[in-house]
């Protein structure tokens, strides 16, 4: 049985219950990923396939046959931390074979919202209290957890100027490969207004931090449905351009399945 | 000829080129109104109608018979700005007799992205400039607008501890009485974890602020499709308590028409 896992979507990281942080991310890129491998099975008319599709709610999820949702297990998950917890989960318990993670999953998520009065109030009164011995290893404590910050869960009032702390999320990338050694991982970046040499760094960067067999990278101002282009790069090769999501998932689909023996 | 305004959806407010701050608003209320309106004008054989349906890109959009889609002029918007440079416009060169307001659009927008050491640094620095004569007003300064920001349009690095600076946006709902008084204006408000008496203060603020004629007043724990319910409130007395959104749509459309004479 070979095990296959597909991320696909955006995640929301909630900032109030009302307001959220969320990503381009349409999920479409990691839906051809998946019909990309169902094809790939079909045509060898193999069965032996188990697919765990993760997915967030606005990601794209069409109708599929009955034969082909068998053969899939759908994990719905929302922000950053439910990913990694979805992924750390899975990959220490079903050996994968093969993981494709395509979703864009935050970077950052809501710590905190204050408003600019309290928290310059805050620090000035900081200065007063500590004269001139103020350090900017003070001044970062408050700005990392002010003390007067917008209930969690309550709506954040709209009449003052506010300010946004965000904290870090665990890399859900960095958790496949750690948990399982074997896994042939295709890792995505994407970038805004990046140069070739750029988007091959950046991919080299990926590859080198997270032990990445192979990763697409793409420019922000590409993403369109016909004309979404990349590079499909592998072992600091370019291996191909190809134009369109559904050419760029089988081309990441048939260059994993092509590459996995000889890794 | 009746002119007639609906906004529908939730607004995206762009962080950078890839991330966005949206909310959970996805148009279903808006289009019921619109079904709403048309059925009204169907069983009355009426065609003196036009109806302009301002929309983000994220609302439900179903199809319409040709019929109804004639009187329809669809209108699409995406971040506050955009809304309200719209609705500014066409309240002013179109006589609009009913405007119905239920678009969820951002009290606030992007800024500038900083990180809390850079930000830290540079306050320190104006702290030992300054000496012991620093204010909190400088303080609020830095807080406003710091020197070292993230270039507008890039993607911002997610290796550092981010702060979002964010500013308010101008409210859409203040423009449209004060370019029609004769407008018919429903408002709508949405809480979080709200009692009855803090709905009912809110959608009175709303109304006394904006001159609204009506206003939806809902919590944001009671929202699915089915169940979602809220106060249609008028001149401070509850006046319908509809549940499920194709009910609400219709009591709104219902009571707007019912009472535009009255007013």
């Amino acid at each position: 049985m070979i095990h296959i896992a597909i991320t696909a979507g955006g995640t929301s990281e909630p900032i109030d219950g009302v307001r959220k942080i969320t990503n381009k991310s349409t999920g479409a890129l990691g839906w051809h990923c998946l019909l990309a491998v169902l094809e790939y099975f079909d045509k060898q008319n193999r069965t032996d396939v188990e697919i765990y599709y993760i997915l967030t709610e606005n990601a794209v999820h069409k109708p599929l046959h009955n034969k082909q949702q068998e053969k899939i297990h759908f994990i719905y998950v929302s922000d950053a931390k439910s990913v990694y917890e979805t992924v750390d989960k899975l990959t220490q318990s079903v050996p994968i074979d093969f993981f494709i993670h395509a979703m864009a999953v935050s970077d950052f998520t809501f710590s905190y919202a204050t408003d600019i009065n309290s928290l310059a109030n805050e620090i000035f009164l900081l200065t007063k209290e500590k004269n001139k011995n103020v350090s900017v290893n003070d001044i970062e404590k408050i700005l990392n957890a002010p003390k007067m910050v917008y209930s969690e869960g309550k709506k954040i009032p709209s009449e003052k100027k506010l300010l946004m702390g965000l904290a870090k999320t665990q890399k859900v990338i960095s958790v496949i490969k750690r948990n399982n050694v074997n896994t042939f991982l295709v890792g995505f970046k994407l970038l805004k207004s990046a140069t070739e040499v750029q988007l091959m760094a950046a991919a080299q960067k990926l590859t080198e931090t997270n032990n990445c067999n192979m990763v697409f990278a793409n420019d922000a101002s590409e993403l369109s449905l016909h004309e979404h282009t990349g590079l499909v790069i592998r072992k600091g090769q370019i291996i191909d351009r190809p134009i369109g999501k559904k050419q760029i998932a089988k081309s990441i689909v048939y260059n994993m399945f092509l590459n996995k023996k000889s890794d």
